[in-house]
């Protein structure tokens, strides 16, 4: 049975202007791959509502799981939560279950539970909450869509909160063999390698390390000892 | 007028496995913002051809511009010209002018020109050629889409040829104050802010160092002036 199928959403202005460097992406594909699930594609939307919520609605509609970033927060930029019941037809307000858990953490910490921390409550009728053992305002999961937020310490937490909620697949293997020569000379073994090895994805990635070419040849699969294979007769007919 | 408009489209597995980081992505970003163009959006796609060229499509009927990175190297893995071209219903092979560069270029360093480097001289009939500096194999421009390497020095040098042929509007400029106050505390003053001054994009980005929470609050816009009043009255008002 093939992987589960996933895609990500990140939401947010300040990634788009590049005043901040996204690396939520980066580790849920790191997190994904182990698990099996296969990350096929990845949109990074700005704080517009239509935005979000036609790319919530085309990724919904393609991949088995929907993972988002971004935009949950108290302030008034912050409006995925509202987007998404809206792409699910969902009717959205301050949830009992989730206001218990801030009145709860607010109690603890001091602070006044005030409107705009209330807007942290607001989740979608018939979603589940996703635990967040950093900052306790939960994610959310509605349909096939996971809502997280968009601090990486807090987004990395969701993710272990939600991800052994879900059932993956064969745990995507890779091994890499660096080549010293330029890809031009090695492009032909690499394509009759990859007829051959169909079952397998063959990658090449050149780099440019003082002046020297040279490529990266990533082997990926579920098949270990397939992989094994491939790279060994590479190495072979490369005379490495 | 409003700024032109633009998407970036990332073509790789190794993004999407986690193995590799994109920062192509944030290098252009801050690129077109300096230039006044507008990024609105970025997808990541896998090496399959139906996947590049749907995405093409989308970004190309929604957008003044499209950025692609990835995909024109001379292995089997590379297929995003190919793609670009049927997604224009353009013919296409390897071009004169493209071959003539690889020719001189290779003739230099003494390699073969060889089945696999020619790959790199394929070129969609009705495309402009972008120079790169670094490796000489070129890119190219088709219609509204920008066809770039996905290796990050040559991607780079690349976005020096084409940035300068396009019309930039007025550059984005943005201004931050940092608040060690959590994000809930200051929502409601932000949140009037926001409406005083419609015409700017005010941002919050909440973090936690060291179990502090705070927020940098970003204003955007293309007056400075209204930048300025926009963080000299929420300094005033949040008593900094």
């Amino acid at each position: 049975m093939p992987n589960p199928t996933a895609a990500m959403l990140v939401i947010g202005d300040e990634i788009l202007s590049g005043r901040t460097k996204d690396t939520n992406t980066n580790f849920l594909a790191q997190e994904l791959t182990k698990h099996g699930i296969d990350l096929k594609e990845v949109r990074v939307v700005s704080d517009d509502a239509d935005a979000i919520e036609n790319a919530v609605r085309a990724l919904s509609d393609s991949f088995e799981h929907v993972f988002t970033s971004g935009g949950i927060g108290p302030t008034h930029d912050d409006i995925t939560a509202d987007c998404i019941a809206r792409a699910f037809g969902a009717h959205i307000d301050v949830r009992d279950d989730a206001r218990a858990l801030l009145e709860a953490h607010y109690e603890k910490s001091g602070l006044e539970l005030n409107t705009a921390r209330l807007r942290m409550a607001r989740i979608p009728d018939g979603a589940a909450l996703i635990e967040n053992p950093v900052s306790t305002a939960p994610g959310f999961t509605i349909g096939n869509v996971h809502v997280m937020a968009g601090v990486p310490s807090v987004f990395q937490a969701m993710v272990a909160s939600v991800l052994p909620t879900l059932t993956g697949g064969e745990p995507l293997l890779s091994q890499t063999l660096r080549v010293n020569r330029g890809e031009g000379d090695i492009a032909a073994t690499l394509s009759v390698l990859a007829e051959d090895f169909s079952d397998l994805a063959i990658g090449s990635y050149g780099f440019q390390v003082n002046g020297v070419f040279g490529a990266n040849v990533v082997v990926r699969g579920t098949d270990g000892g397939r992989i094994d294979a491939a790279i060994t007769r590479l190495a072979r007919e490369l005379e490495l």
